[in-house]
């Protein structure tokens, strides 16, 4: 097919390209498990293997996806692999692909109501629908003062919520009139390292966040909590945010709601619960223990882009009171204008969010709930459960490693007994096989392996696969000490 | 097609239903003329016919794309329709779609480089392409102590770029310390609202954003700029940050980048460029004067989301010097920690931007570059100057409508004689004729028709229906007057 005259990709070009893709994607989902999980390529290997210069003339397309195979293909790290057990999963699946695919061919910007009603009003309803599904409280729905919206990362969601308790925090005048260094902050040790980040871009400081102590499970200490505040009053300070995580990046440990909860309303703090990953745990009733206390929350996040099989960006964010977060938000320049929201009788997500433009995310969330129904994503969570269970078993019966931590969910923190330096080679020699992927963190100031089952093609024999590796890894390693 | 036991979609499934959606796009971009460019729903109609609950059980795909047609098709306001010519463009293409799509099927995570080298190279290296095809300085490019991300919107580029600002200016200790209401930033009455929300967000607060007046083609006064530097100096202040555009929403204004970059060079100010629109212009030489002076400024953004065909979100955003930004946003947890970001051989783009996760964003725009090229991208950019220098002659020679500023691009701003209420009901008429998709502004406090000709699919004659339209509905409305 030659390039029409006025340079654009004709229909027919369209059509046979796309469906090219199409196939080329379920190919690649077929094949993943053959490419090394962890891509070896050195630092410029990639860009090397690029033109240094723009083409000046158009090029054909199949060229461009010869390159794609050629030249990026060795560069991927391969998040979508069922041996892909690193960091937390970064799931897609066929309808969430469809649905960003439906969202990119449509174009619309919902920046405001008015310039697509569609796209505001799905992402409404389906975020309504996440209320049912996980068992939220009412308080989230849209239809009180709170509701949801959908961002593209928890970043985004933490840093808008401490937007808006800055702002309820001082009567709605510091977007205003700005900061003045009293406004104080807290969140566990295990806290995700974007609270800190959302710290400091809101200009409170990263000095300004107090670090709270943990357990031995890693799950915040109320008392920690409650008197770090006590102490910043007697000194002048305003608290104003607490963030509590339902499910830590290290060990997955889950903060005590309840008591936090009270401790931020008695004190009037507000207070943001992070359930990046584990949130989507909610879906299955016998795992909404994690959410209890979060009816004291002011706001609330999980990503469905983690484990809930969607494609990233999506992260849906609560708030209960809305008021604040537009406040915090909201400009309303003539050139944005506009009957439908100068009428109050609509939502306008730019004011709700950090830039003003926004896709149709709420597209693919819509087609992988109708896709799955509920009981299909019940029924994989549960299955990665139960596999990080027996995974957490295997490693408790061996003896030369030891569980960390009991995983309260689909992550399993180990450790080789070794040492920490041991520990380092045998994460580095894991992931060289290229069969698995796995990271690492640090807990009680010790090296430790981490194992997060959730990716969306992931069945039982590749987490028994993985074991066995993980085993054999060591033992080789040992051997040669 | 049956479901598959275990819940996901089958590889034939996402096969057939892919090939179908491509299919349903490419139908769309067809006969997308035929809709009503404006959706005409009510507030709440969209919610109304969907079901209350999420489904239990999963649901046949052909189902949900039913649904897309009958439920959300009313709801949508047509971005990719040839007669919008309301704000500025949200541009799509065929190729850009096509990347959305690979990128989706991929999935992979480019927060830092070991996450999918690829993700990271291709970008950087896409991005000193993007400082060829604009001839941008050359501090830009990532060979030196510059370089380029992709954020998702010129709102976030902006924020990111005034933290920077906040922490050279502070010595590198603004994110660690905090804001103590001593900083102030500048821009003029026509810079974009993402401003005046950016210095609200990094805690300035909004009161120390200074509105500098402007002349009367609406450019920045680099006199009325310096006297507000001298005078929040004098009371004791510190100027940290002036946004100049190019380009305004409002009029397409462009701001005296040589004045301006004097001043803040001379005063060590950081000075961002925000060329969302209007940058694009920049791929013709012969349009390379709107860039006059930016080897003055610190940093700088245009959004090829607008005008250069590809997919919202894709701005592209250079730094002169990177330091002050990374120093403002980058944090390293251990559960990050990895031998390629502890070299320093690599780019870690989560350290550019305020969320931590990234899409492939890259791939888009390198689909883009490479399909047209950049004579196919230099051949609409100056179709679309050239249609709106035209448009801008039709209204010159019309009695009844007056220019209310030369166009310097693509963007006419102009209104009908009889005042600001008969252009309000001028607007809305032709809105609701759904047949062209207009939006306003206000400039010297007169309501103004803004008529912004780059979309994809905009031929000369959709250009030349739209004013036939517009004279027609005015002499309609003005009879009945």
């Amino acid at each position: 097919m030659t390039n029409s005259t006025d340079y654009h990709m004709t229909p027919d070009q369209f059509r046979y390209w796309g469906k090219k893709i199409v196939d080329w994607i379920a190919d690649y989902h077929e094949r993943v498990e053959q490419f090394p999980v962890l891509s070896t390529v050195k630092p410029g290997q990639i860009r090397a293997a690029l033109p240094a210069h723009p083409p000046e003339h158009g090029e054909d397309f199949g060229q461009i996806l010869q390159d794609v195979e050629r030249v990026l293909m060795p560069g991927i790290t391969h998040w979508q692999s069922p041996n892909f057990f690193a960091f937390f999963p970064a799931n897609v699946s066929g309808p969430a692909i469809l649905g960003e695919l439906l969202s990119a061919g449509l174009g619309v910007q919902g920046m405001l109501w008015t310039t697509s009603p569609a796209c505001t009003e799905l992402e409404t309803h389906v975020l309504d629908w996440v209320v049912d599904m996980l068992e939220l409280p009412e308080k989230f729905r849209s239809t009180g003062q709170g509701g949801g919206v959908i961002q593209d990362s928890a970043s985004s969601a933490a840093l808008c919520a401490l937007l808006a308790a800055r702002e309820r925090v001082s009567d709605f005048k510091c977007t205003r009139a700005g900061l003045t260094g009293r406004l104080v902050a807290y969140a566990s040790s295990q806290a995700h390292s974007s609270i800190e980040k959302a710290v400091g871009i809101a200009g409170l400081g990263r000095d300004n966040l107090r670090i709270i102590d943990v357990d031995d499970k890693y799950a915040m200490r109320p008392q920690a909590l409650a008197n770090a505040i006590r102490r910043d009053k007697e000194s002048g300070l305003t608290p104003c945010f607490v963030c509590a995580t339902v499910g830590t990046t290290s060990s997955n440990a889950i903060d005590p709601l309840p008591e936090i909860g009270r401790i931020c309303r008695d004190a009037n703090i507000w207070l943001h619960v992070d359930a990046a990953m584990a949130g989507t745990a909610a879906i299955c009733p016998e795992y909404r223990w994690i959410h209890a206390g979060l009816e004291l929350a002011d706001s609330y996040c999980f990503n469905p882009h983690k484990w809930m099989f969607t494609n990233f960006d999506c992260d849906c964010f609560f708030v209960a009171d809305r008021t604040a977060l537009i406040r915090a938000l909201t400009i309303m320049p003539e050139y944005l204008r506009n009957p439908a929201s100068l009428s109050g009788a609509v939502t306008d997500y730019r004011d709700w969010q950090v830039p003003l433009g926004r896709r149709f995310r709420s597209l693919k969330l819509w087609f992988v709930i109708r896709h799955y129904g509920v009981d299909g994503l019940r029924h994989h969570v549960r299955n990665h459960i139960q596999w990080a269970a027996e995974f957490a078993r295997w490693v408790q019966s061996a003896p030369e490693f030891e569980l960390v931590v009991p995983p309260p969910l689909n992550l399993v923190c180990f450790r080789h007994r070794a040492g920490d330096e041991f520990n380092q080679r045998l994460l580095r020699a894991i992931n060289e096989t290229g069969r698995v992927y796995l990271t690492h963190t640090r807990l009680s100031n010790r090296y430790t392996l981490r194992f997060c089952v959730g990716q969306t093609h992931t069945e039982h024999r590749h987490v028994e696969r993985a074991w066995q590796l993980i085993r054999e890894t060591a033992s080789a390693l040992h051997g040669v000490d």
